[in-house]
């Protein structure tokens, strides 16, 4: 099997992405990040949710804390029971995704995989810029121009968005049906100390009404 | 003046990089990463030489040795007196410069920066397919759809990359005439204990014969 990078956070659209990657014909290996996430359950959760799914997991160590701008790297409270409306939340982490993809550009030309995989979504949360299609195709265009081996012909890389145009409840009943362990999976941005999702925060309260519209019993543990 | 971002090392181009970005009337702030360098002097050669040219330093550690793939980054040796020839060299990192620019597109989002200077150079050195004009245009692009403060128009991102069409040589003149403190620069992959350069591997090389080309005296200790 084709190997190929699936970004991953241990949480349910990176999960479901690492599932259709598998569903797909590849055999995926998760990258990870720990970029200064508040919190240690994201990297908790993608162990168990890659050991889980029969993933090699790497992660690799950035300290974006030092370039700062986001409530999830600390300098900003996440919202509570806010509206999720228009206009760009403060849980956006200046140029995340572009980071992201440049680690697994680079982990890929390592492994030899010519395809990446990053679980980002356009419906729901239309709030982030670099979740949209046309940053997805921006970004393949860049990574054929910017490795050794696409300018030596031994790759032709592919940036796939499989969730870019699902509904949560879309994406939670695809994964559903792959057999994703959403119990083991982590979404919350500000969990108590024992990683129990707060139920309140933008991430909880999208996740918890994908798994209503889904009709698929939501099996996070709230605190 | 407005603030721009730019990628530095501490070595001659970026060094160089830094001063035209500061005479073509930026207020520059130097992004240094630490990404597992085989040798600590890069930084400390970046600290110096950002403290002696008046630019704030910031330092970002990301540990690509996780990811692997490079001479730079310590899995190969450094070729010593290889003849410089067409092909990639092993001291080539996987998609280093998509990586450096994402991470200083970050850094100007949150500054409020627009301009990213890097200092890649197609002439001398045409075997690293990150440092060519297409890449430098279509990371461009790709800025402009990657962040919140282009989507919400407030900023439309330049990347800078003064060096590109010009020789070793011709760098070398430039940054003199700009006062660039060439003798604190840092270029050598492979360094001695105390930081002297080894005059033989491919950036010494290029370096050295730079300075003799330019007609300007070389200050570089050399092992």
């Amino acid at each position: 099997m084709r190997p190929a990078v699936v970004l991953f956070s241990g949480g349910l659209d990176s999960s479901t992405c690492l599932a259709i990657a598998k569903e797909e014909g590849f055999a995926p290996h998760a990258l990870a990040v720990r970029y200064g996430q508040r919190h240690v359950h994201e990297l908790t959760a993608a162990g168990r949710v890659a050991a889980a799914m029969g993933a090699p997991l790497k992660i690799v160590d950035l300290d974006l804390r030092a370039i700062g701008g986001s409530a999830l790297t600390g300098e900003l409270p996440v919202p509570k029971d806010a509206p999720i409306g228009p206009g760009i939340p403060v849980t956006y982490v200046p140029a995340r995704n572009t980071v992201l993809l440049a680690l697994a550009l680079a982990y890929a030309e390592v492994l030899g995989a010519q395809d990446l995989y990053i679980g980002v979504n356009a419906i729901d949360y239309s709030g982030y810029p670099d979740c949209r299609p046309a940053f997805v195709g921006a970004f393949e265009a860049l990574a054929n121009l910017a490795t050794a081996a696409a300018v030596e012909g031994r790759a032709r890389y592919t940036v796939h968005a499989p969730l870019l145009q699902l509904s949560k409840a879309e994406i939670i009943r695809r994964g559903a049906g792959l057999g994703v362990p959403y119990a083991l999976t982590h979404s919350c941005y500000d969990p108590d100390p024992e990683g129990r999702a707060c139920g309140r925060c933008d991430s909880c309260r999208l996740r918890r009404q994908g798994f209503a519209d889904a009709g698929v019993p939501d099996p996070t543990r709230y605190a």
